[in-house]
Order: structure tokens, then sequence, then C-alpha cells
């Protein structure tokens, strides 16, 4: 079932650890099948030197295990909150990557300060708010993504134009429309967080790079009016 | 003579320096075995390069040589303390590891300031208070384990719940029920020293995360109630 | 058609992510034939795992594609307003390097606090201005080419001496008499971008390097009276 | 001539780049033949990769080249300074590296905030003070030595016991017994440096280390009490 998705979900499992974006296994990815609305995702606590094509899991949209004889990671509401409420998300990927973390941890937006950022993302990246006592000792997992649900909807953000969040506290989530997308935006997420911790220490003062700098970067390679890359760009 | 725990601490030691955890020879790991209470330990000075697994030591639980033709590590008795005080502990590893180290060298614990501390260590990573004068011009060795152990045990801490410590000025201890399980927490706690770093460095004024998240994390792959993993996990 | 500079440019693009300069596609490489005035760019957002010679795009200096199947790099008006202001350089490089462009964020002069620096650069890596709205939003890429030019008129520097500058919220950018020159520049500028932050970070209030011992290394690498290396030094 | 010191020459200036110590061809290596009196030096501005042992360039103690087809390292006259004031020394070794480097631009000592840096050096490692611009422009090579070895008199060092000096605004040298010690000392020096850097990042109060804790990690491993390692320790 799903085979060519369950490869591309093992793929970015390995990429992360490969891109020194996640140690041991701390770290998950998750692809939906968008006929089916099936959720792929890696095995809770399986090491990435054994892990096979036939150890990802495949949930429904409820969380209940359709095929696979492993446990589904121990993050998987997470991941289902956040492909339930944006249909258009494809692909799900959840880091500890360190400067991402560290930008978690303080609590802390990461501003926007420069074109590697805006290339990417049409803004700051988020950071959502901690969780409250009850949420923590509830339905934890699933309340993580609610808040991350939470933060995107009163920001008015296009969860595809800023596709990475940070949770207060703990890590970094990001997406796209595919999971080769969230990859690729969970790489750019530490980068820019590196840039961004160098640029104040540098910097105490700095302000975020202009609004037109930040529009004149994203558009020109997302949207119809996008001029970067080969005229079959995507 | 307890061959396979000689090669389980000829891996640990060569596992230091591949995880970017040791360099040179500053380093040290020694396992117990359970039934007879001694102690193998890494030979004082000698390369990695060439160390095999009949030149790890043999020592009884006071420290005199059971087996093996080198002299054991120096640190020898910082080790046989650890294990007299926690007889749970069956694996100690001893770095300068880069960002341990400076936060031991700084003589501050090590906030808890997110889940991928938690996840690990079910608080902050204290930092042994500085030996006096009388105990380093003493039995300088043997003191650095009974600090360590004052510091647990003025402090309530279950070894095995917070499996490392800095030693001020020094360096860090990590252990575990097992030699691979110090070498993880060694690992662990590297990170966690790096991410506390860039934490504090973009937010000065941050606190440690809430008790309810650091519970949740810590015993979520702790005890009795844990659900993260396989069922079989350990 | 100008293989062998084909061939230059080529390895140039590859150099930039082996060295560390560079992550994904983010960066670009140029080479002007000195004989014809032709440029010869990267392709725009092509992967460097594919890239070959013969995807080298040839443009006039006014940017029409004389030769290639893909579209030159968005950045090439940037390499030919450089190209048409200073007829000496005959290479150049673009690149997000993180330590270059923290400082390009932060809006701020790289100092030339030191001997590494002073070897290679005749002074402080001048940030370029920021642009304006207007500038941004007309034709972009050429303007951020003509404010780097505005500095360095305004500056009095001559470019073979300081050989790279910095874009305000961008990146950086390099160049020498030869693409090789533009890639060793930019590896040059990302170290000196790392010192200075150390630097700075060690002693807050550290003046810039003396004029006569930036004269003096600059001096025994460059020019007539040069004595480092061998009688062909180049 | 020399044949073995030689390689041990070439070793040491491809071990630098190996060990992250020196970029490009920004470091040098010198060995003096305790039985003649002459130095063997690298050459001047050849690069690493093609360099042979028949490079290495012999010199007599005030610097005339004895054999080789090449000019010496530009830096000959700091060695051969710091050779004749202190005639216990071996091999000598000067870099760049990035950790170090940012200490002697900040113009500051590096302190002994621990036991990695006691366990190699018995105290602060000097910046030596500024040329003044005299001595710049007059035999800067030899000035440079002779403010090291103004320093190191000043401050009653024992340069045997403090093996390693920064040059303000420039590098760092050091030295030992033989080459593969001046090799080993530049690498602490970089670790230590980094330890430091960290170190005052996490608590900028922190005071050095005490006296007993210095001069016991020193003296447990360097001169007649020595315990550390095997008997034959050296």
């Amino acid at each position: 079932m799903l085979k060519e998705l369950k490869e591309q979900v093992l793929w970015a499992n390995l990429a992360l650890p490969a891109q020194g974006l996640v140690k041991y296994t701390w770290g998950n990815v998750s692809a939906k099948d968008m006929r089916t609305g099936h959720i792929i995702i890696k095995p809770s606590g399986v090491s990435y030197d054994s892990m096979k094509v036939e150890d990802m899991v495949v949930v429904d949209r409820d969380g209940k295990v359709v095929e696979g004889r492993y446990k589904p990671s121990s993050d998987t509401p997470t991941h289902l909150a956040l492909y339930a409420a944006f249909p258009e998300i494809g692909g799900i990927v959840h880091t500890h990557s360190s400067e991402a973390t560290a930008w978690a941890q303080a609590g802390r937006d990461i501003p926007l300060f420069g074109t590697t950022h805006a290339d990417h993302f049409a803004g700051a990246i988020p950071c959502a708010r901690a969780l409250t006592e009850d949420e923590i000792n509830g339905e934890y997992e699933k309340n993580t993504g609610l808040v991350m649900i939470e933060t995107i909807k009163a920001r008015g953000i296009n969860p595809l134009y800023i596709p990475a969040m940070l949770c207060w506290s703990h890590g970094a989530f990001a997406w796209g429309k595919t999971v080769q997308e969230a990859v690729m935006n969970a790489g750019v997420l530490e980068e820019v967080a590196k840039l961004a911790r160098f640029t104040r220490q540098i910097n105490p003062g700095v302000q975020s790079a202009a609004d037109a700098l930040r529009d004149k970067h994203f558009y020109r390679k997302h949207g119809e009016n996008a001029y970067y890359g080969q005229d079959d760009h995507t």
C-alpha cells in the first residue's frame, strides 16, 4: 500500500540526520496520500540505521493504524491535526535541529532579517505560545498541533507561504506540498535560525528587512509572477 | 575475564572521539560487572588509535588491578566513588566535550530549557561545587567523585533520572545502567549544553521550561507509564 | 564557445558548496572573457548535482543570451553592472555564506581586525547601503550592482584591493582578476567574517588593527614590493 | 640532509589543515636539528597539495638557506628569534586558527578557566603587546619574535610550561621540544580558546580556575611527580 510514498517518507527520515538536522531518533516525518487522506509516518523510537520501507506506518485521519507492524511516532496526533486544518499540506517534518530549537527554547519568533529567509518564507517564523498545564496534561501531542494552528490562524498566515513554526520550549515543525519540500523547508529554517542568531550578535538593535525587499525575494520565487529558475520552475 | 564487557568499554572509548565528544585522549569510560563488582576501565594515556580489547584494565572496587598490563586511567578513583555510592550505575563516561565543559568552566548548572533536555534528564544538569584546596591537594580524583555524590544527595536527585553532572572548572561525567546508556547520555548532555548556550544568547532572560512540560516529556519515555517507542522499549 | 572559461565557471560553482560557502543553489559565479567581453554565468535554479559544462550560459554585456539552453541566473544584471564599472574584474562570486551574510543582515562593515584580513583585503569589507523601495521595485538586480559600485566609488576603493562587498539584508559578493581568485576571496571573506564576530564577542570594545600592520601585510603579498611566496608569485 | 626531520616538518605542515587548524596556506612549521642548530621550515606560499619532503627548506641560525630550491616561509625570522632565545625549543608552529586568532585580534590573554587548559599549559596563554609602527616598518617578522620573547621574559614564563602565545591582531604560535609536541600544543590552544570564549559567554563574570587546581592538573602530567599515563610517559 502506498509504496512510493513510503519510500519518500523513509528517504526523508534518513535525509534529516544526513543533513545534520536530526540527532539520534529525534525527528519524524510524515506524508499524506492526497487521494485517501491516509498518513504515512515513521515508527516510534526505531533506529535510523535499521529502518526499512516496510516499517513505515500507515494511519487514517483519526490515527488508527491501517497498515504496519510498529506503533506510529508518538507525535502522530500533532501531524494529524496539521493535516486536518490545512488540506494543502502534503508532508510534515519535526526536528529538534539545534538553531531552530534554540529560538523555540527562547520563546521567540525568528525575525526576517534578510533575503535568505525571504527567498523561502514570506515573514518571520512564528513561535507558537506555550501550552497551558491542562493542555500538557491532556492530549499533549494533539494540543501541540492545535496551538500551531491557532497561531497560524490568529496571525492570518498562509501556511504554504510560511511553511514552518516553532513550538515553545520544544522544537520545530516544517511542512510543504510534498515531503521533499518539507525537508527542504526544515533545512532552510535551520540556516535562517543560525543567521538570525549571528545577526543579532553582531548588531543587537537590528531591524527586520524592509517589507519591499521581503516581497521582492519571496515573490520572485513563488506565485504567479515568479521569474527565478527555469520556465518550468516548481 | 569479562571479555564482553571489555569489548563494550573499548567500543565506548572509541565512540566518544567518533561522536566528537573527546579530543586526543581526553576522556575515559568504565563499566561495572554487576556480578563481581569489578570495574573495567580505559588504561591511562594510551592512544585511541592503538587501543585493543586486551588493554582494558580490570580493577576491584578498591581500585586494585585484577587484570591488565597497563595502569588504569588516573581518574579511576572518581569512577569507583560513583559506583560505590550508586549501585544501580553500570557504566560511566568522563569527557571534556566542548559545550558541557564550557558550562563546567562557567560554574553553572545547565537549566532545563526544553523537551530535548527533558526527554533524557528530569531536571537541570547540576554543576558540583568547586573542590577546596585541601580536597585538591589530597585524594584529588576520589574527592572529585565525592563532591558529585554530595551534590546528588544534597539535591535529592535520582542519579538514573539525571544521569550526568558537571565538575567545576573541569568537565563532565555521564552514566547509566549500561555503558551504552552512559555514552548516549554524554552525547545528549553535549547537545543540551549547546542548546542552552544558544537559548540564553537569543533570550538572556529566558526561564526554565514549565514543570508540567518537563514531566510530560521525561515520563512519556521513562518509568511505568512510558508510551514512547515500541512496547519493548528500554 | 569559450569552453575553458565555462569549465572554470562550472568548477567554481561546484567549489562553493564543497567549501561550505553555498547551501542548496544559493550562489552563482560568472567569468568574463576579456577578449569579447562576453559573460559566462550559472543557469538559474539548476541543481549543482546535475550541472554540466554545457549548461553554463553565455550572455553579452547587455545580458542577451549568446549561447545556452537555460535562462541565466536571475542575478545576472548585478554581475553585468560590476563588470561594466570595473573592467579589471574577470570573475564574480555571489554567496549567502553564513558568516558574511550575518554581517550583511546586520548592516555592518566587517572591520579589519587582523592580519588574516589584511593579507587579502586592504581595508574593512564595506556593507553597501540598503536599496530604496523604488530601487527594489524597479530593476532590482541591476540596482543591487549599482549600490555596490556607488559604495566603491564613494569610498575611493580599489576594487582589486578590497575585492568583496556585503549587500544589506542580503549576502556577499566577491570578485577578482579571475574566477579562481573570486572563489578564494569568497572563502577568505567568510573566514574573516567569522573571526570578526568572535573578536567582538571576546572584546566588545576592540579597535581595528593599526594601519601600519594592515599595510605591511597587504603589501608584502600584493603590488610591486611583495616578498611573500616564491619569485613567480601571482 | 636531515631527511627524517624534513619528513616530520612536512607531516606537521599537512597535519595542520587536516586538523582544521590551517586554511589555505595560512600556517607554517619548523623544526630545529639539535646537533647543527639548522632549522627546517616550510617553503613560502607553496600549496599543501603538492608539497613534498624535498621542498622543505634548511636554513642556518642566521636564516641563510643551506639547502632547498625554494625561498623559506616569510615568517622564518620569527621562528629563528624564538629558537635563538629558547634553546630547549625543537619545533614551532604558526597558525591563524580561528579561535586562537579571535583572542589575538581581541588583544586578550586566554585565561586559564579549567583543567583542559591546565593539563597542557601552566597558566594563561599570553597575548604579546602590539608592535610599534617602527617595529612593523622595520624587521617586521623578526620583531614579531622579539615581542613574544619580551613577553615570556617579562612574565617569567617557562616556555615549555606555557608553550604557546598570541600575537596581537595577528595569530598564534605554539612550540615544544619536538615538532609533534608543537602541533599538539597548537591543537590544544585552539580548543582552550574556544572553551574560553564559550565560558565567558555563559558567565561573563567567571574567574580563572583555582591555582591549586591548575597546579594539580599541570603537574600530574608534567615534571618529576607526574603520575598520568604509563610509567614511560613522555
